[in-house]
């Protein structure tokens, strides 16, 4: 791969303000290394979705992990859900993980947790930024076969199934078709800040210039 | 405040794997300085949560920012969303921030987004660990009025709030009354890993040993 670091630098996230490194190097690959992930690696990823905050802290997020050496079977499973756009490169990563929010808070399925999903995502987020710290690569996909996962994976009522991630060390875009490999090394695009952030109501102009006080204060 | 150390110590997250540093350090404190967030802080949040993945990439994440010294009015709007038990440690951040989802794909309001909510978390999390990378606090709420947030920030038809995030430097317990103050010096609980992940099916064990392959390759 001669073109590596010219691919990292033509990935990395633009900003007007300093980011945490993980969050600047993130993004989301197609080709993997045939390499395996370190289970201690494994570990600190789901350590780092573990501690995620959530509503009345209620955690709801759960993990399987099919790892493609270790039991063949199960990764086979998991992959036979993706659709098939994403099954042609997620299924020779090493490791995919299906997220799964449980929707009820405690004991009680009438209880309804509004923020089940989200908070599977703040966990995610946590996941995927751990695993960039690492050195590892995440895809997520929303792309796959939601009443297949539940059967075969034994999914129970009040869980749902809501994203499935791609984990390994990051490949050569070389090994990809010909439509794939450009996507793969095209820079990365998020709509303008002005879009996404608003000042006291939705629409109205933020204002990140420093204030008179913050300068006072040195 | 005399306990500062020993308080970090007591929120830190137990692992038994190594975490990223703001993932380990991050929790959602109550009692916030007086002190405003600088203006280029507030940017990096913002560029954070800009920078994360999402569903076709399309981003539907929106936040209002509420700077209680630079619009005061905005914030009290905000403020006044907030049921009654956050509303007051809450409403003596510095900075308040309401998280929107935008529910539908591009253009077209029938094109129903299911990963928005899993997504404004996804972008929700870079922003709290980025918020902890700078030294600041974050204490995300989802006990909040949301009709009343809808009418009182102009939220369109297709957005929903997702939830107030109150951000600023962390204060000293003893301003909290008592019960809070207990909650906030108390250690951090999470459910063990064995209840969250799983091997290849959802409630079967994952082992996280070395694998013999793992171990030849160094």
């Amino acid at each position: 791969m001669p073109q590596e670091r010219d691919l990292e630098a033509v990935k990395r996230a633009k900003s007007r303000f300093p980011l945490l490194e993980p969050i600047a190097r993130r993004w989301s690959p197609r080709a993997f290394r045939d390499d395996p992930v370190e289970p201690e690696k494994l570990g600190s990823l789901l350590e780092a979705a573990r501690w995620a905050p959530s509503s009345f802290n209620e955690q709801p997020w759960r993990f399987l992990v099919a790892v493609r050496r270790d039991d063949p079977e199960a990764f086979e499973k998991l992959s036979s859900c993706l659709l098939e756009g994403n099954r042609s490169w997620a299924g020779r990563a090493p490791v995919l993980l299906l997220t799964v929010a449980k929707t009820y808070f405690g004991d009680d399925p009438t209880r309804k947790n509004r923020h089940a999903w989200h908070d599977v995502g703040l966990a995610t987020a946590q996941m995927v930024l751990q695993a960039a710290a690492l050195g590892l690569s995440t895809h997520l996909m929303a792309g796959f076969d939601r009443d297949r996962a539940r059967e075969l994976l034994a999914i129970p009522d009040g869980y749902e199934p809501v994203a499935v991630m791609a984990v390994g060390y990051r490949g050569d875009p070389e090994t990809l078709p010909p439509d794939l490999r450009e996507r793969e090394t095209a820079p990365r695009a998020r709509k303008p800040l002005e879009e996404i952030a608003f000042g006291g109501r939705f629409g109205a102009p933020l204002s990140l210039r420093p204030s008179v006080e913050v300068e006072e204060e040195g």
